[in-house]
């Protein structure tokens, strides 16, 4: 998406150990006309697939996430970082390991959110290892639910995780990938 | 706003403690199109404001404040919550009390999204003691900005909170005031 691609060109930072900044329209400051514009993409991409819920990980999926429900026309569910391990009967959960803070949460949804019926499209801001849509996607299939596909903005294509995931017969969208990235360059696929 | 009162009487569960739940529409499950809706109510009551930022907190702040940016067509701000106290001259930074988790948080934003030429509407779902607010109104006199007020989802009337700001000067306009509720019954102002 050009759009997108221009964006992350004119402001993206790029920071030792494979990050990319966006904070000043994707990760702390958000555009919302861009995300809007964003999530009619994804909308186009995914039409006529029967998504009736969209999927995603607090906090800086949800404001996507917020306008591909809207475009959609469906609820959007976020899952939550649980501070605790003890996990009560109402909850799915589910051990996702960040790669930006280096650390595991547990992620948990509310059993009220997510169930048989629901065609889920998983929708996040980025996709480097694939670690949080492993465990978005488990999410989805101990409620016996259908993962539609993923929508996502920015693809770390070079991390791999995007490729795995298809491998595996999962559909990946990704707005912008990024085949490589350094200081002073940076390429998409 | 009769269509988010409705909805809060329909699906609202009160909990001990003063906790009102509206996770099926507002905090873990979202309705996006009564987003867009309690939005362009907030974009109505700030109509020739001047506004030209909002500012939220994570995470549950966030999705409400996508659309108020998108019906006002201006960036959206989220404050983090910091895991660190060692703040850098990069950011502005409060302490912030949470009364649904019992602790106190490090609220930062970084200086290259808030300034004097900010005029700022603040948006949060909830509006209870009012500790949040006060926290992201110091933010903004960091910045030396403009706070032109602050628009809430739900007022907890009953906690004091809003009418504590309103006593000081600050416009709130909440969408949903609660004056009481209990187990079995909810009675708006």
């Amino acid at each position: 998406m050009k759009l997108l691609e221009d964006r992350i060109l004119s402001e993206g930072k790029v920071r030792p150990g494979g990050i990319l900044k966006v904070d000043s329209f994707l990760n702390h400051q958000l555009d919302p006309q861009l995300l809007y514009e964003m999530a009619c993409e994804l909308k186009r991409l995914y039409e006529g697939a029967g998504v009736n819920k969209i999927l995603t990980i607090e906090a800086s999926g949800i404001a996507i996430a917020s306008f591909v429900g809207y475009v959609f026309g469906c609820p959007v569910v976020f899952a939550k970082k649980s501070k605790t391990k003890n996990i009560s009967d109402e909850l799915y959960s589910v051990q996702v390991e960040s790669f930006t803070h280096g650390n595991t949460n547990t992620v948990v949804v509310s059993k009220e959110y997510l169930g048989a019926q629901d065609r889920v499209l998983i929708v996040d801001d980025f996709l480097a290892t694939g670690a949080a849509l492993v465990g978005l996607k488990a999410l989805v299939e101990q409620a016996g639910g259908t993962v539609v596909g993923v929508g996502i903005a920015i693809e770390k294509a070079f991390q791999g995780g995007g490729n795995l995931l298809r491998a595996q017969g999962l559909r990946v969208e990704s707005l912008a990938r990024i085949a490589s990235m350094s200081d002073d360059s940076l390429r998409f696929c």
